[in-house]
Order: structure tokens, then sequence, then C-alpha cells
């Protein structure tokens, strides 16, 4: 690989930053069209009935009402990419009927000149409901019930999986634990609220959507099949976003097919924004989850066996159910080599908004009952927790049973042992118990997670370099940004494979119009993934680059050559040299008859989904009286493979830190009868500035061969085993054994109340 | 080269043509940003002056005012992309300096809330000009002479040319006729006035302008010179454009640049907007010249000698001056086998409006003065025209001398024998004189026209093709297009390589960001140099197609397989076949092992510019009472090598003749002073629907070996040899010998009372 070390471990500053500290940057909601009408939804009001009856002329008198669309008109759009393998798989995306299925799911929009026109034109309809009785609780959904939420049943999807043999594998252990945990319904929370898009549907056939969507090709494939167009003829462009954590990971519920319509009917741009409110009611959230969870170990700290049952509620229509499951299942198997191994996932449907991808997408629901089960035995057999984890995590060298690929890098062992030195966790772990009623304690915790989805999931990168006359380039890639820094990241890669100065690279916008094919960012995979596109592409371009300046340079051979800081030189005599803007100013317009420009492509699927590793080590105080729990310092060590920006990737190990707290003890959403007690933030408490404690990121590079530059993942891993941590630090410090998030001071309460 | 008769050949639909019909098409005009500014022009009331003081303050004072630039603050952008071959020669293209040199000249830009405030703001300005004495006439403009308009002198480019021993050719003439000849200073008259810019400069240092350039990429280049920007930095954007006929070649005189300028000062968009008395008092213009010409040729009809001497009146600037004269050259060289040839031209500058390109770039001037001395030489001898241009011309296989190139495909012989047959020449031409006061007469020329620039300018091509997991396509190219159907073209192009339905391409408009390299649409390139690079890219990418498809058809080679109608099959057995459709959803989604996009991408030069040809015979009847002449019917025959999209054809064969019967009988500006005094099109006429005669276009098709699918170009060369057909046939009628553009009515009563 080329390393000149000009731009590859440089912390540049990201590209769209004045942008964005400017105001100038354009979000979704900033975008506004001639013409443009305004639409809104109306919701149902009911967990669970049957539209009868929509009666909306009044509505459609209304002057300013433009257009109406109802559910018995659109498809809705569930489920995810997997299913546009096949023709035949492609129609399970889409679901055309008249039931609702949780309080805020859409029943109609319409399109009017204004906001307020719109609103009103709502309050016009009159929907006659034949309401249906509700189910909230998974656990109801699964027995032998007649009320089922969706024709097939309230199963989504089951899953079992056997490694080895759990009997036996329980027949060796010395000390067997079986506990049941539970996770919370999570949101993104994203500064910008999820669901922003406006469709402009053209005389001519063609519909262009605006829309902050993660994957701009699938969000085509998606409304292409739901309208019954061609994809030449659906463009979609993804503007500025404000943060997605996985909330905009597919065709949001209701807004991008409804808006498309509505558009077709007026030949006008529509535009819709979900409020903050719809947003926490009425788009995906984490998966809550029950999982029992049985392991057994010897008294010399070997894991025989794991016995696994997780019951997934994804809500009232589901997305991604399969894959989080399947990603609880290899990210459970993989950290640890547990010989014996039984894994089983439901997936079942409730009256409650849909469940989807969120960051970490399973595996900090599993790492959670699985971290907190080691934390239990490592007690019960008198082993230091972090001793039992260096002997069990599955090295480097090893194979992966569930991807069946052999561990090519894995830093693990540095991130536990620099984590403990840094957080000074010998000293911390073994300190006499306070005496005050303020209480201290460390956890700590480990994960793996899977770079990219490649094994999983169709998981298409691709980018395209051209080089201009005066030596700078544009790169083109779909890898959608959304905050996160990626197109920056990706601008590295160019600029140090091309010999490029970082400045002088342009990186678009994703448009599936211009860009090519990229699965669109999730799963930590765009540095990975979209990285090797972009190196392969730059590869490309660099070799033709350098083939004209061989024969300037009177050299035989281009890979006799370098480029450095936009200098093409011979390598084994530096002083032959020519800069690439004279190169290229030659081969594009000054030799007439050349005038070629240089253009790189690549296209394809990343060799591996390499996992990536993290210890993040807790320290928390408790407050016996009020069952406060106070994060004081998170020590969180990341194996990145290579950070090719260190202050991005350290900006996500502590963006995850906070994620991840708040997973441990403020977020989730609370239901009433199938509403939602807190869509706001007063009530759905994410971390403040002032309640976040030091997160100190220790950053570890183990080279990730078949990365570009040795980089793997890092995005979801920072959150996924905080709440691990910290569940495990406040038993240290109280000895009460949280199997519930979020954490609260009632629980802890009556933790303590327990033990006496 | 593949041709399944799938697309080429067939009269598509525009594709841009239900855009167009339903005004949803967006011109420049048409586009409106938010916080736009309007801008203004000041123009110089002089046609030669220093601006000795400009005073703005009080402009500058006017609530809604909110930048101002003057051009002692923003370079003029003369020259044109030749001169981007060199840093050095690149500085040319720029003049910083405080003279005017035409009356309409701009001296300030204003940029204000409104058009009505900035036009307020232009009427407070204060110029102070020192005035200078002003040349109209080239012939004095040569003279020596103290005054100068630019400081190197009057003379802007002059040139030499001498093939054989022209002595010795005139030696050899039993004829010699000596003539000199004036062309008008004709306006490319477009629907959509020339000169409309946006131009919106970000806080991020990008500049985006849009403008309905011919030339994306090199206004590309031309603004980051003359605003210090890379190129990387600067983004040219072409909308729809209402026709450019050379008018758009180029960085509009006082627009692109000024805009872009204002843009960068106040940080919003900025809009300018010629309007139609600014387009012709102030854009580029057909260069008017004064032509020389003295021909020898024997009894026989053997042309022997040509001596030819150029004055070309390029106005106060020159952009394409050069390529004026040298197109001149090559095209009058090349079109006849005259052994002795002398050459010489000269580009002065007077203080008019500044010249350019038009289409014909010269010939039209050229072919009216050789093909008027070819005329008379054939009357002298006694000779049919038609034969004597049969017996001259340079044949398929001979070389082209300027070029140093073989000829290809020549079917002018097939133009002339369709053209007489269909006009039926031998009988119009040889029947008796009318005895009446309306004279009827025919007459002919011939034209030859290279295609392309390819051994004159830099003229890269470029494209890429990406196919959708559907089995559509999407083309990038640059390639403008002003009307004539050039995407459709090249989408009939990618079409029939690919074998995926015309309609499943879409075609990208032109975007610098996006599009690759091209060198915009001029010379009749698109179908030809452009084709060939859509052409190769689409090779690129069916290449890759069909070595997926090889496999699922358990074939060997890809070689083997086929195309057409969206299946791909095997050549010798086509029952063995899979639709593209399925290759690609499997390529690209179905099999998580490939996930790859294919991408074609070509750049590079043509590899000849192809001469194509042409023959016009006009039939017209002249009043001998009023001098009207009326031209009742043309037949115009021309070689295009083969018709990709035979009506696009026609419809350049019929739109040359109607701007070719203009420059003949009514086109030109009228001066007085320096002021023009046809600023309209009430006193500038460009043919009405009913001035225009039948007009019959004849495609004959040479398959040119080195086009696409056998193409070259059409696109100038139908009007290059109207006007002197026209003025044949005139002859013919009456006797009268026209050497001056237009032919006036009284133009031809002088020569009618001179013949008495």
């Amino acid at each position: 690989m080329i390393d000149t070390g000009s731009t590859i471990g440089k912390s540049f500053k990201r590209i769209d930053g004045v942008d964005k500290v400017t105001g100038a940057a354009k979000y979704a909601t900033d975008l506004k069209f001639n013409n443009m009408l305004h639409a809104k939804l109306l919701r149902s009001p009911h967990a669970h009935a049957k539209v009868k009856q929509i009666d909306a002329a009044a509505a459609r008198k209304l002057p300013g009402v433009k257009a109406i669309a109802t559910i018995l008109d659109v498809p809705k759009v569930l489920q995810y990419w997997f299913f546009l393998r096949t023709p035949k798989k492609e129609k399970q995306i889409f679901l055309r009927d008249n039931v609702v299925r949780f309080i805020g799911d859409p029943v109609l929009a319409v399109a009017a000149v204004d906001e307020q026109t719109a609103e009103k034109a709502l309050s016009l309809v009159h929907v006659e409901y034949e309401r249906l009785p509700a189910i909230f609780d998974p656990v109801e959904a699964m027995k032998e019930t007649d009320i089922k939420i969706h024709e097939r049943g309230n199963i989504a999807f089951q899953v079992k999986k056997e490694l080895g043999d759990i009997a036996a594998g329980f027949k060796k252990a010395d000390v067997i634990v079986e506990n049941t945990y539970h996770t919370s319904k999570q949101k993104h929370a994203s500064i910008e609220p999820i669901g922003t898009c406006i469709a402009d549907f053209e005389s001519n056939g063609k519909l262009t959507i605006h829309s902050s969507t993660q994957l701009p090709h699938w969000s085509q494939h998606y409304l292409a099949g739901a309208l019954g167009l061609r994809l030449h003829k659906v463009r979609v462009i993804k503007p500025y976003t404000g943060g997605a954590f996985g909330g905009r990971c597919g065709v949001i519920h209701g807004l991008e097919v409804m808006c498309s319509w509505l558009s077709r009917e007026t030949l006008q741009p529509v535009k819709m924004s979900f409020t903050r409110a719809e947003d926490f009611c009425a788009t995906e959230t984490r998966h809550p989850m029950m999982i029992k969870m049985k392991t057994g170990a010897t008294r010399q700290g070997v894991l025989t066996a794991n016995e696994v049952e997780i019951l997934s509620d994804t809500g009232g229509y589901g997305t991604h159910y399969i894959g989080v499951i399947a990603d609880c299942m290899s990210t459970g198997i993989g950290l640890y080599n547990i010989e014996n191994y039984q894994f089983s996932g439901k997936a079942v449907y409730t009256n409650k908004s849909m469940c989807g991808a969120l960051r970490g997408y399973g595996n900090p629901q599993m790492n959670f009952a699985q971290e907190s089960q080691i934390d239990i035995i490592a007690q019960k057999i008198g082993m230091d927790p972090l001793q039992i984890r260096l002997q069990n995590y599955r090295k480097k060298g090893e194979m992966d049973p569930i991807l069946n690929e052999r561990i090519l890098s894995n830093g693990l062992e540095e991130c536990l042992q620099k984590g403990a030195a840094s957080s000074d966790w010998k000293k911390k772990r073994t300190r006499q118990p306070d005496k005050d009623y303020i209480k201290s304690g460390i956890g700590l915790s480990c994960m793996l997670h899977g770079t990219g989805a490649a094994r999983a999931l169709p998981d298409p990168s691709s980018a395209t370099v051209m080089i201009n006359s005066d030596g700078t380039a544009s790169l083109h890639t779909a890898a959608a940004d959304e905050g996160q820094g990626n197109r920056t990241v990706l601008a590295q890669v160019a600029s140090e494979i091309l010999g490029i100065e970082f400045e002088n690279i342009e990186v678009s916008q994703p448009d599936t119009d211009i860009t090519p094919l990229d699965c669109g960012t999730h799963g930590s995979r765009q540095a990975y993934c979209g990285g090797l596109a972009v190196r392969d592409a730059a590869m490309d371009a660099r070799k033709k680059m350098l083939v004209y300046a061989t024969e300037m340079l009177e050299l035989k051979k281009w890979d006799h050559l370098s480029v450095k800081n936009g200098v093409i030189f011979e390598t084994a005599n530096p002083g032959n040299q020519i800069p690439i803007e004279e190169v290229m100013r030659k081969t594009q317009i000054g030799d007439m008859g050349i005038c070629r420009q240089i253009i790189g492509t690549a296209s394809g699927i990343a060799p591996a989904m390499p996992g990536y590793y993290g210890a993040v080590f807790a320290e928390v105080e408790v407050n016996t009286r009020t069952g406060d729990v106070k994060v004081k310092k998170l020590t969180s060590a990341f194996d990145v493979g290579k950070a090719i920006n260190p202050d991005f990737v350290e900006g996500q190990i502590v963006g995850g830190g906070v994620m991840g707290i708040g997973f441990a003890l403020t977020e989730g959403l609370q239901y009433k009868d199938g509403h939602v007690l807190n869509p706001n933030f007063t009530d759905y408490r994410i971390l403040r500035s002032c309640d976040t404690p030091r997160i100190e990121p220790i950053i570890v590079e183990s080279n990730e061969p078949s990365g570009p530059f040795g980089a793997k993942g890092i995005g979801e891993g920072s959150m996924v085993n905080v709440a691990s941590a910290i569940s495990n630090a406040v038993f240290h410090a109280t000895g009460v054994r949280s199997k519930r998030l979020c954490i609260t001071p009632e629980q802890i309460l009556q933790g303590l109340a327990e033990l006496k």
C-alpha cells in the first residue's frame, strides 16, 4: 500500500466544516423550490385498527389543497435491501393494506400551498376506523392469540443456530449463571429530526427527490419499486444531514413514497418535514429485547457454553429485524471462543412504532447481556474481569465461526491493556469499599463489531476519480456523510494515492444520477468499504497518470515513479521530477494528439467484513440514598486498524461514549396504552454537555491487511459496550446487578434493598 | 462496428422534447436562487476611449446596491482555448486595461436586489472618458496610423501559406479571373439571447455558475484563470439553451467574469442577463471579410492557381480570429485540387463589436468568394458549373494538403449528382431566358467542412456510462446540446453499443463537477467526436457486462455473445439468452460476492477531423424592376458519413439553408459612426417562416471509417455554401454578379444598370 505519510493518519479538518459553521450548508429542510407544495400526514390515533372509510371530500375542496394520497393508494415500504436481490423478494418490500398498526401510523397525506393549509385540510378529513385489540407486550404477541398484527401472524422472523454441543458444554462447566435481560426502545435523537423529503416529479417522467437518507441508491430502488418507475427515472440527492445513527437507513415510513406520489399527482415539488414529535413517535427505534442467557464456565475461567434466547420487539412493522438478530448472533458468538453455543432469536410484532437500525444494530443489547454474564462468572470464580476476557477472546489467526473467515487483525488485548493502564484498573478494582453513601466502582466490557456487511447484505461500493488539467481532482462517491466525516476521510485516501494535496481534492455529494452505486452509510463501513473503492479508483487513475509521466521523464516503466505533494518523481532519483499539473495540462490540453482526461473507476465489494474491537472502562459513583448513578469517566480503547483521521476516530469514540451512557442510564421511549409519553427532548433525556463525564479515547491500530491503509470500522462499536461497562461498574460499586436498561434510580434502590 | 439496426439510423424524438414542449425545461433565464442579486452592465457610449475615472460613490450608496465591479478590477476574457495549452499562452487570454473599444464595451457592473435598482444605480455612475479617434474600416486600421486599438497595434494576426508555384500556375492558365468580395457582419440571432449567467460564489471558496455556454469545461478554465481559482473550485453547469451557433463559444465578454466577481464580493448568487439589444450590439458576430481572389484555369476546366488575400475585421477585441482565418484556408484549399495555391490572411482590429465563432467559422465567407470565382470561370470557358466541380474536387484517397491526411470518405459526387437530379439542374440550367421582368435562375455550389478540430485545437471528448441494476443506464457527457439534439444522438450511440433500449438511457446535462472533460460543442463535432467517446465508454461497459453474462450462460468467451433490445444472447445460438436486467441485478445486488456496478469510461481525441461535403442547388426569381431576390427552392445534398438520426440531419440541413439565405440576402449589422442601427428583429431580418422557400434535404452516406457507425459532421456545413449557390443563381437569372453580401435590391438594380 502506498503511504507516503502525506495525508493518512493526519487530522484534516472536515471538508464541509466551513459550510457548516457559516450556515452555507443546505440541509433538506433548508431547500425551497419554485411552486413547491407542503405536505402533512394524518396519523392514526389508534394503536391497531382497520381503516373502513376515508372521507376527504371537504379537505379536497379547501382552497390551496392540491392533492391527497391515502394508504389505500400508496404502498408502505418495509424490509430492507437484502430483499432487492431478486424480483420475487423485492415484492416483499411493499405492503398495501388498510390496517394501521401503531399510534402515529400514517393514514393519509395532503399537499397544499403552505403548511397551514395542509394542516387545516387534515382537520377536515374524517376517517372511519374499526378498532382492533392492540398488543404492546412482545411476550403476549408470541402467544397463541387471535390478534394478528400482520396477516402471517405476529412472529416476523425466527432463527436458531447451534455450535458444538450445548449440553456437553454445560456439563463441563463448574459455574452456570442464568439471567434474563431487558433493553429499552432507544431513539437516534439526531440533531436534525429524521424525515425530510422534497419530491419533484417532472412531466418528462423523472422523479428527483432530495432526502437525508443514509442509502441514496437503495432509496432510489425502493422508490422505483413503489412507484413503478425504472431506476434511471428516479434520482435521489442527499443534502447535508444532521446526524443519522441508522435512523435514515431506508425509506422512512410514510415519507418519501407519499411525497413522491403527491408530486406525481401535482407535477409540482412537494416537501414534507417531520416534526420532532413525529420523529420520536413514528420513525424507527432500536429494537427492545428480552434476552435470556445461560452461561457456563470452568473454575479456571474457560467459557464452556452459552445458551441465548432473544425476543426482539420490532413494533408494528419491521425493516431490519432479521439483520439486527443476525448481528446479535455474529457479535455474540464472534467475540469469545465459546465452543458450545446455542443461539435462538425471534422478532415479533407489537402495536408500537416500528424498529429498525440504530448504531450498534443489535450488538448493544446482546453485549449488555453477555458482558454482564461474563462479569457475573468472573465474580463467582473470583477472577479479574480483565483476565477472563484476555483468556477467552478470539485472537488473530483464529476462525470466526459465523463469517467462516480468519481473523486477520485483532487489537483487543492492546485495548484491554492500554485501557486498564490508563484507567488505573488494577488499583481501582481492588480498593476498599467506600464507607460513605456515595459508592465508587469501576467496570469494564469488551466488544467486537463487524465492518461493513460484505457477507450479510448486498454491500457495493464504487468511486470515480477524475483529474483536472491543473492537477486538482474530483472524487465521485455516493458515500453518505451524516456528519461523521466520511467525505473528508475518502478525500484523504484519494489524496494519498494520487499524490495530490488534500485541499486539491473535491468530493461530490451523493446523487444517484452522478455517483456510482454505493449501498450507503451503515455498518461502520465507509472508511473501510468506501475507502477501498476510492483507493482502487485512485490507483486506476494514478497508473494512467504515471504512464504519461514516464514518457515525459524519459523512463521506461511507470512503476519506477512515485508521486507526492503534487509532484511525480523517479523513485530512485527524486531529482528527476515533474509536477502533476504539468503532466495533466499536457495530456489534456497541451498535446493536441492526446487530449485525454485521466479517469479512474472502481466498483465492487470489500474482501471481508473485519471485526473491530474495543474495551471500555467505566468509573461510576452511585448515590445509595437516591439511587442516582453518575458516570465519572470512560476510558475507551478501540482497535480501528488504522486511524486515517485520528480526530474523527476520537470524535466517534467520544460520541459513542455519550450515546452509550444515554443507553445505559436515560434513553428510552416510555409508553402508556400505545402512546409515547416522552416525544421531546425535555422528557426523552439525551446527555447534555454538563451530564457528560470525561471520556478518554485511546486509538489502537492493528493494521487490518484487507483495509485501505490498514483501516477498519469504528462508528457503531464505540457505543456498543458502554452500557455493559457501566452496569458492571455499578455492580462493583454497590453489589447491585442491573438486568434492565435503562438503569434507573428506582432499580438501584430496589436492588440495594434486596441486598440487605 | 456493432450495428444491429436497433437505434442507429432511426429518427428518435429528442430526449428533451417533452421538457421543451411542456415548458418544464429550465433555461438560464428561468433560474432563480434564494438571495439572488441582479446585475447590469454600464456600457461605453464611445467607440474608442480611455476611462480616466469612475465615480460610483452615489451608486454605491443607493439602497439595495450590493456590489460594483469595474474594468479596472476585472480582467476581460479574450482569445480561445488554443491558448490554454501552456501557462505562458494562457496569460494572453486575459486583458485588464482602462480602454473601451466599441460602443457597448462594458465599463462597470452593478449587483443589486432587483433589476430596477441595478439600472437606477447605473444612472448614478459618472465615468470620465478621454475620447480617442475611432477606426471603423479595416483597411484604414491596416494602414500606418497613430491610432492603435491595442497596444501591439491593429493587426491581430497574419498568416501566409503557399502550395506549389503560384506564378507557374497562372502561366498554365488560359483564363484568369480576379475579384474582390465582401461579406457582412452576421449575428447568431438565436432564439434565446446570448448572455445569461448566474454565478454563485460560496463561502467555502467554490464558484458555481449556470451559463448557457457551448464550452462548459473551457468556461471553467477561463473563469479559474480570471479569478485565480483552482479548477476543482469552479463548477460550470449548462442549463437548457435556446440556440448558440457559435455565439456561446467562449466566455461572453463582460458576463461570466463580472458576474462571478460580484458574487465573490457579496457571497450571494448574482444573475446577469443580456437584453436582445445587448446581444446584437455587444456579443460576438461573424467576421466581415474582404477577400481578394485571383483564380486561373485551363480551357479544359483544370483549376491551375488560386491566390487569396483575406482581410478579416475582428472588431474591438478578438477571440477566434486565428481559427477563423485558418478555417478559410483549410476549407478553401481542401475542397479542390488546385496545385498552386497562395493564401494570405490578416485579422485587424476596428472599433466595432468583437467577432468570434459563427456557424461555418470563416468558411461561408471563403466559400462565397471561391465558389463565385469557379462559377465565373465555368461561364468563361463555357463549361457546366456542375462539371467543373466534379472534375476538380479532391476525391477519396487523395491527401488533404493542410491536414496532411488522406481523405477516407467523400460523397461529394453523389451529393452533386443527386442534387442535380432532384433539382432538375440540367433542364433548368439550359432553359431559355425569361422574357418577363421576373427572371428565374439556378445556381449551385459545393463545400467541404472539417468535423471537429483534432488537428487544430485541443479537442478532447470523454464519456462515462453506468449501468443500473435494472438494466437501464446513465450516460455522463459534457457534450453541450443547444437544441440540435446531441444528447439524443449520443444516447442512440450508447443504446446501440450496450444493446439497451434507447428509452432506457438517461443522459446528463453538462456539469464540470460531474461530466468528464469535453471541449464543448463547436466545429460540427459532437456526433463524431462525442460519439466516438460514447462509443468507447459504452464498449468498455459492454465488455464488462458480457463477461458476467458469459459465465451465467455457461460459455467461455465474452465475444461469443451479442446483445440487443435488452437481451444478451449467444451469437451462434440466440435461444441461449438472458436479459441484461437479470445480469445486472445479479452482479450488483443479487450475488453478494460481486456487488459491482458496471462503469465504462473513455477519454481522448478523435483520430481525424474528416471533411464532410455538400452541394446546394438554389433556384431564385429576381424581380428586375425592384431588385428583389426570392429564393424559390434549395436542394441541399450533404454527405454526413452516416445519419445516426436522419430527422436531426434533415433539421440541420433545412436550418442551415434558412440561415444561409439570411446570410445571402438579409442578415448583417448596419453601423453608423460605430452605432448599430438594427439591434432588434424588426430591423435585423432573419427569415420568417413565410420567407422560407422549400428546402429539400438529401442525405448522402459515405461511411467515414474513423467515425462512430460511419458518421461525421453536418451542423455548420449546411449553411456554408447557401449564399454562394444563391449568388450563382442570381447571376444565372440576371447576369449580375454579386460580390458583396448581403445581396441587396440596390445592388441588383445597379448591376442590371451596368449590364445595359
